[in-house]
């Protein structure tokens, strides 16, 4: 057998026709994006604009155009929830959590904001030459104890290892699988005129928590992540008879892109107060010296529900019974005044829009 | 608010006592491997290790104890299944395919083999800063092509972006949800003696079609990975009542660490005929010039049934009325004098024992 050429070095044979006609068919102008920028995956505009412009288009489905964070599936009987989310969290270890932890609270919640019970997980390690075994050895036990508290059980996983260089440690990716015991349509497109916005506890501590170590600073008082499963207060919701329309956990963008993306999904006017937004002084006070907005800090124990007004209260009392859902507050409402648009009547009682950053403030948060 | 002191590189406080006692907890122990090697990842003897000690103790349940790729999940009435795997693949375009289409198929494959048609599929992209955005046009084309044929629908997603240099172009992680439409329990440890040992077509053509590209090497006749959904010979075989013990699909350390797994976890002494193993001329011959055998060459659309021996002939003509299956062909049988062994006849009419690799012959090949 003889060597006869080289390959190209992508291994793709040049059809230089086939080549244009396909670069002018991406979705994304090459011209204005070449190369794929730390700010697409930055929950922000970018963000949106790959998904809906290429990822979407080309798996369109009814289950994926639904646009939530996990899939709600039709089976024989039960209505399954099903989730996936990768975590590339720098630094591997923060206060409050690690990666490990990260990778099982994001997608218990993501499926308990699918409204469904978590059930089944799998994990996806994609681990990084030279990465040290006590540290992975750290990040699996934060797993295993994250997976307790949520009761639910990892029952499938692949590992892969990466040469040096070509990853960062450890990059986990989980998805899940949970049950809906209830009749509702959780979603975005759900919301409406009247809703009331219930947002479940202060916001910022983890963005800020990750920032702080990725910078090397310590603050007065230690800030830790607010990493934690959330559906206990869902299910303390459910129990109660409250129906949400929609819940979210606020991570990449923080609660402002949250919210964005709702009122753009569900095509209403969201005002909300800062006054009613509990952040905790020392993240204020980190905030300012890191130039952030605590509104687009990441979080990954909080959410917002967006509830029929009358049941309110009834949605407080629920999620405040719950540990993590103690400092629980309503934000705002949903008007019929306008559409796809979030206002917020900041402390002195002005009122501007909230719009969504293009990338984000802070990259590789989760 | 003042800076105090830095917090330590990990994020992690320094607690000596608990350091250590933890290090010692470790069940990789760090003094033989102190890092995450390549090898960990490479589907042979240290793979099983890393999984067999750290994770598999860690997440212990029923479900994960099965062994198998993916995880059956009781739910009511239909049985379902769930698997994941990470797609790092180097280089992301290869003749015959591209990271794109090996996430899909791989996910397809995994659910297959469990005897379960593949129904939901995730997907996590882990992009890299920097990926050229007509590539990552075309691994999401390849995609949308490879789950229409497969018939499975991408229903959830995720996309991360990491800083350059701490990723590779693309990573893909993939679950997939699968329906079981029949009572049969399939596994490895249903194996038994007097089972035949069905093979799919020839082996060797994804790894070494991956190396030719990574090597820059092209051969007289050019290799294409058989990189193939392989659902459809799995429902032939169940449409025509065959009833498997066990079906595997042939990826990372081939064949061979395929067998010498499924004899373990089965305790039985599987005894192939190597003259019966179809390998391609040119996949020979390339194999001899880069020194790897093929019976540990990593495949992504071939595969091995076990079936009770009288179903043989069946389970052959079902293959074989697939195109992907057409050279399917019996290649051993489970004998009932040893355990836990895998021996080979070979060409000349010797008998070797089949082991383990300690790591892989050709790292990141999906």
């Amino acid at each position: 057998m003889r060597r006869l050429l080289s390959l190209p070095e992508d291994g793709v044979s040049d059809r230089p026709d086939a080549q244009d006609e396909f670069v002018l068919s991406c979705p994304i102008p090459i011209s204005d994006y070449p190369v794929v920028t730390l700010a697409h995956g930055g929950g922000g505009r970018l963000m949106h604009q790959l998904i809906d412009r290429m990822f979407g288009p080309a798996f369109d489905n009814p289950v994926l155009r639904e646009g939530h964070d996990g899939a709600t599936l039709p089976t024989d009987g039960r209505r399954l929830a099903f989730t996936t989310d990768s975590f590339v969290v720098s630094p591997i270890f923060f206060p409050g959590g690690d990666i490990g932890t990260l990778a099982v609270d994001g997608t218990v919640n993501d499926l308990s904001m699918c409204g469904a019970r978590p059930l089944y997980m799998s994990a996806g390690m994609i681990l990084e030459e030279g990465m040290p075994m006590d540290g992975l050895w750290r990040v699996v036990q934060s797993m295993k104890a994250a997976a307790e508290e949520a009761d639910v059980l990892l029952v499938t996983g692949d590992t892969k290892v990466v040469d040096r260089g070509k990853g960062d440690g450890v990059y986990i990716n989980t998805s899940g699988i949970g049950v809906m015991e209830h009749d509702l349509e959780i979603g975005p497109t759900r919301v409406a005129p009247g809703d009331a916005v219930v947002l479940s506890g202060d916001i910022g501590r983890h963005g800020i928590a990750v920032m702080a170590v990725r910078e090397g600073l310590a603050f007065e008082s230690s800030i830790e992540s607010d990493c934690a499963p959330l559906w206990e207060p869902v299910a303390a919701m459910l129990n109660a008879g409250v129906t949400p329309h929609c819940l979210r956990d606020l991570t990449r963008g923080g609660l402002a892109s949250s919210l964005v993306e709702i009122a753009g999904q569900a095509n209403v006017h969201v005002r909300i107060d800062e006054r009613a937004i509990p952040v905790r002084q020392d993240v204020e006070g980190a905030c300012e010296i890191l130039g952030l907005d605590p509104m687009y800090v990441a979080n990954e124990g909080r959410f917002v529900a967006f509830v029929p007004g009358d049941q309110a209260q009834a949605a407080l009392e629920a999620i405040r019974s719950c540990p993590v859902g103690e400092q629980a507050c309503v934000i705002g409402n949903v008007r019929d005044d306008d559409r796809d648009l979030v206002t917020l009547t900041s402390s002195i009682g002005a009122t501007r829009v909230v719009d969504m950053l293009s990338g984000e403030q802070l990259p590789r948060i989760c």
